[in-house]
Order: structure tokens, then C-alpha cells, then sequence
């Protein structure tokens, strides 16, 4: 898979990198910023699924090009502007949209000092997410030219803006709105739904395009593109649960970030909520009082003790049970085709995102 | 005209207001959000310039609907981005999307307090801009309901995100940038480029709509889309520079705004910009002094002192005569069209865009 997984990286970055619409863009400064992120490369997982979803039901790859790298692109609209509202400065180890557009108004013939930057730099970032989604629209609208019926092109747009937009998006802010709540005050299955939207839709999305595009047909319930959207979803879904269960109890140099991040932010992971109900009312307080704190104080010590909370109250156990439940389906979905190259290649991409250690 | 445009806002409130795109938007509040400009009423130009544009080709004004909705849902992203841009509090006397929703997130379940609560509105108008851009898309791709072909679908989709994404997002940031120069460094060439691509774009977009529509066909090379492009560009052009000379020479209490506020806020118009060409070494210093004042300093007699420099050197007449001839060239175009109803509304709108006194 892994061979494979470049290969459609080093396509999709070529795609995206000879794609005409950002070259009449104005000013400058914000034509390199909508080509940025997009140009960053990264490993292309959403591409590599609709690619691979398409040629798991025959289709032909050729044709999934356009509409793999409009999702990637449109993935990277939505990190343009979470980046913005979580106020990051770093992004694989480069800076933001936000900052490198702050950088720009700061310098000539702006001269804009230090705070009238900083809000100038959010807002071009704004536009450039806003010009980003525009070109990833654009880039599925053109999938005609690659012999897609026209219907299906329309169909797929449709879903794009259902599933990418309206739950994608909707689980952005459910996010932002959870983060602002105390987390005895939150049901883990708000939790469950919100990483259901904000991360489960967008690999749905990939999945169905390539189902779509391997059928010439955008209808969402055609029995094909509703099961690799259910599988789709199912690892994105897994992934995230794995994620927050490698921020507690992962290794910190394969994670490459700190465990007790998630602590620290109190972060209300599916991990930390279901602890909450299961623990006793001595631990309840005791795992609410380890939230919040300086990162100095999250020594290993203090971790240790966390992890054993987290161990003796089943929650631990319960979250780890939910991932392999996931994954199960996933793969049961999967093995409901005929094997071929590809759905190795999608067996593989889901023990590789439900299992992983880093 | 006036009873004809009351009909186009009559019935795309109706068609906006029974959308279910909306409905399935979480949290709450934000779907409320996402409902909030689109269903503030107003004049729906743009619908009302589609529809028209539609019904002078002989199309059939039934399938221009979901157009026209989906270009003023469009519009209306743009205003609630260009609200925090700009930290705007009010839009047509309500408070703007990012201050309501900082009432919202002020109150319970989230009790932030006012910064805090400041940011994370801001925040959450981000996303509604973004899923109101998905709304309009997907209002456009579901035109294929109303009979027209998919082809045209998805080349009117795609046309969208040249005009009303790439054009309209340059022309708004390319006003932010010019906002950061100081006045005398700027070209007035650069001023009608960015109001080309501001106002211009989004029209051109509303009039293209109505001809493919009609047309049954999305290229926009076709002539009678072309010419109707050119005219509705036009138009957006002339009514800028119009709304430019009447910030100097209008009459506040038809305007329900100040006169002098172009010049508090330093705004490179056109007209300022040619005057500071044209003028006196010693006007050209006295017009720049007159700039970036507080507003208590905007007496009638410097404004009037305002209002000769810039009769004086021309560029009054000389901005007024452009937007005379914008219009001239609009009628032009419209009358190479059969007459009918439809054409005698546009050629109404042109001059209610371009002479206006309000």
C-alpha cells in the first residue's frame, strides 16, 4: 500500500500544482496563499481512498483524478480556516496561512504594524480559504472533460457541498462549540457525532466520488457508493477514537506531540467522557482536577496516574473495543467485493489508520 | 419595474425560505445563522437581473429560480465574510452574523465573556460564510430538477466559481490591500480593476446565469451570454462610481448616510484618486489634508471647500461622464436584443443603477 500511497501522492501534487485556476488571482500574496497549502504535499489519504474506490469497482483511475484532487484541495480550505479559528501558527512545521499572510501586510508596501497585521492576516486568510473552496468546486465541475457524464458531475457537486459543506463544516462548529463547555456537562455521543461530521464525512465524500465516478452515476444510495461511504466513514470515525486514545496512552516519540496535550486543553475526547461516567465520584474529581493545568505539571507521575484512571474504569478498554468494532466493519464492508489490487490497497489503509501507533 | 422586482423578492424569499439545505445544519444556532442574511429580504438585484435576463432570450422563467436563489445566497456569504473583515456591527439596521453569534456564544450553555465570546463569534461567522457557499452551490446543481440540462449545470457551477469565487474574491481583496496604501501611491486604473471584479463579477455571474438558462447551454462564449455579461458588468462598474460620487456630492438625507465618510475613512475612490492626479501641487496637499480627519471636523464648509477642489480640477465631471458612458454602453448592449417586456425592465435597472440619487 504504501508504494501505491506515493505513487498517488506524487500524481495528485501534480495535478493540483499544473491546475490553471489560481493563476488570475489578485494581489500576488494571496494567489501563492491559496496555492500553499495544497502544494504542501502530505500523504494524500483522501485522493488515495477515492482513487482506490474507483478502481475497487473497476472504474477507470484516469477519470478520478480531477475529483481526488478537488477533495484534497477542499480538505485543505478547511485546515485554511480552522487554522484561523484555533489560532495556530504551525502547520507540518511551517507557518499557517494566517501568519505567512500576516508577514506579507507587514512588510512592503503594507507596513502594517504588529496587531493591524495580525487582523489583516486572519482576514486575507479568510478570502484565501474562501478562494480555495471556489477551486476545488471548480476542479470537480471540470471532471466532464475526463468522458464523466455531465449528470454525474452535477451529482458529485452536489455531494460535495452535503457532505463536505453542510456535515463537514457542521462538525467543525460543533468542535469549536463542545471546546467551550465543561466536560461533565457533555454526552459522549455528542462527541461520537460531532467526529462523525467533522472527520467521518470527508472520507465518505472521497469514497462515494470514487464510487461514482467508477459507475458514472452520482446517485448516493446506489448500493456500491452507500457501502464505501459506510466504510469510508467507519475508519474516519476509528481513526479519531484511535487518535485521542494515542494522546493518553501513545508513545511521545513515534506521536511526535506531547502526551497530555488532550489534558492540558481539556481536550473532551470519547476517552475522557466515558471515564467521567464509568469512574467513581473519587476519581471523577480527581481525573476534572488533572484538566486545565500547566504543561509542567503533567509529569510522568502525574500521566501514569491518569492512564491507570483511565485502565480501571473501563474506559480505557470500552474506547479501544469501539476502534476494533470499527475497523471490523469496515473491512466486513470491504470483503463484500471481489478482491482485487485495490481493495488490498483499502485493507491495508484501514489497519493502517484504525491501528496505528503514531 | 418597481412591481416586477417586488414579484423576483416575493418569490426568491419563498424559494429561499423553503430550502431544506439548512435544515440539517448543527449546532442550532449556527443553522440559524447560515438563515439569517439570506432571509433579511431586500431587493434582490441580482435574482431580479437573472430572471429578467432569462425572460429577454424567450427562456422560461421557471428553471431561472434556483439560479437566482442560489446567486443571491452567494451574494450573502460575501457579505457576512466582508462583515468581520471589515468588524462591521450593523447590516441593513440588525447586527451583523458575527455579532449575533457572539451573543449567542455569550449565553448558555457556553457564558463566554466578551473577549472571548468576540473571538469565538468571529469564528463561527467563518463557518457560516462557508456553509452558506455550500448552499448556493448546491442550489445551482440542483437546477437539473427543473429540467435543464446537466451539461449546463455543471458548466454554469463551474462558471460560478470563476466569477463569483476567483473574480469576486480578488476584487475583495484587493480592496482590503488597497485600504492599506496610502492614497497617493495608488493607480485609479487599480480602483476600477478591483471594482470590475468586486461588483462587476458577481452581476456578470446573475446575467451569464439568466442567458445559460435560456439558452439551455453553459458556454460562456456564446454571444447572446457574452453581451449580456458585458452589459450587467457595466452596470455593477457605473453604479460604484455612481455610489463613489454620491459619497461627496449626494444628499445625506436621501442617502441615510454621511457625506464625508469616504474622506474620514480615506477610501481610495475613483474620484479622489483622479483628483489628486489632476489637481494643483497645492490642492493636490489640501485634499490629502483633508483626509483621515475626525468626523466632527467634516463641517458643510469644508465639504463644500471638498466638493469645488474636486469640480475644480475636473475629476468630478470626469468620473461622472465614465459612469455616463458605462451606461450608454449598457443600453447599447440591451438594445441589440428584441424588445419585450424583460428588456424594458433591464434597460429601467440600468438607469436606476447608474443615475440613482439614493
Amino acid at each position: 500500500m504504501h508504494a501505491a500511497l506515493r505513487d498517488v501522492a506524487a500524481k495528485i501534487d501534480r495535478v493540483i500544482a499544473e491546475d490553471a485556476f489560481p493563476e488570475t488571482i489578485q494581489p500576488a500574496f494571496l494567489r501563492d496563499s491559496v496555492r500553499d497549502y495544497p502544494g504542501r504535499g502530505g500523504k494524500r489519504l483522501r485522493p488515495a481512498l477515492l482513487i482506490w474506490c474507483c478502481g475497487l469497482l473497476g472504474g477507470d483511475p484516469r477519470r478520478a483524478w480531477g475529483p481526488a484532487a478537488a477533495v484534497e484541495v477542499w480538505h485543505n480550505w478547511t485546515l485554511v480556516h480552522d487554522d484561523i479559528i484555533d489560532r495556530d501558527a504551525v502547520r507540518r512545521g511551517v507557518p499557517t496561512a494566517h501568519c505567512r499572510l500576516r508577514d506579507a501586510v507587514a512588510a512592503e508596501p503594507f507596513r502594517q504594524d504588529g496587531r493591524e497585521a495580525e487582523r489583516q492576516g486572519m482576514n486575507f486568510a479568510v478570502l484565501c480559504g474562501d478562494l480555495q473552496q471556489a477551486w476545488a468546486n471548480h476542479l470537480l465541475a471540470r471532471a466532464t472533460e475526463s468522458g464523466l457524464r455531465a449528470e454525474t458531475v452535477a451529482g458529485a457537486l452536489r455531494r460535495m457541498q452535503e457532505l463536505g459543506g453542510r456535515a463537514l463544516i457542521s462538525g467543525e462548529a460543533l468542535d469549536v462549540a463542545l471546546s467551550l463547555r465543561p466536560p461533565q456537562e457533555i454526552d459522549p455521543a455528542e462527541v461520537l457525532e460531532m467526529i462523525r461530521l467533522k472527520t467521518g464525512a470527508l472520507l465518505r465524500l472521497a469514497a462515494e466520488l470514487g464510487a461514482m465516478v467508477a459507475l458514472d452515476d452520482a446517485a448516493p444510495e446506489r448500493e456500491e457508493t452507500r457501502k464505501l461511504g459506510d466504510f469510508a466513514e467507519a475508519c474516519g470515525v476509528a481513526f479519531q477514537l484511535r487518535d485521542d486514545y494515542l494522546g493518553i496512552f501513545g508513545d511521545e516519540t513515534k506521536l511526535g506531540k506531547a502526551v497530555g496535550n488532550d489534558l492540558r486543553e481539556a481536550k473532551p475526547t470519547v476517552l475522557l467522557l466515558r471515564a467521567l461516567t464509568l469512574a467513581s465520584p473519587t476519581v471523577r474529581r480527581e481525573l476534572l482536577a488533572s484538566l486545565h493545568r500547566p504543561a509542567s505539571e503533567y509529569t510522568p507521575e502525574l500521566l501514569a496516574q491518569v492512564r491507570q484512571w483511565l485502565r480501571e474504569c473501563g474506559a480505557a478498554e470500552s474506547v479501544a473495543a469501539d476502534c476494533l468494532k470499527l475497523a471490523a466493519k469496515a473491512r466486513a464492508l470491504l470483503n463484500t467485493f471481489p478482491p482485487n489490487g485495490y481493495r488490498d490497497n483499502l485493507l491495508e489503509f484501514t489497519d493502517y489508520l484504525t491501528a496505528r501507533e503514531r
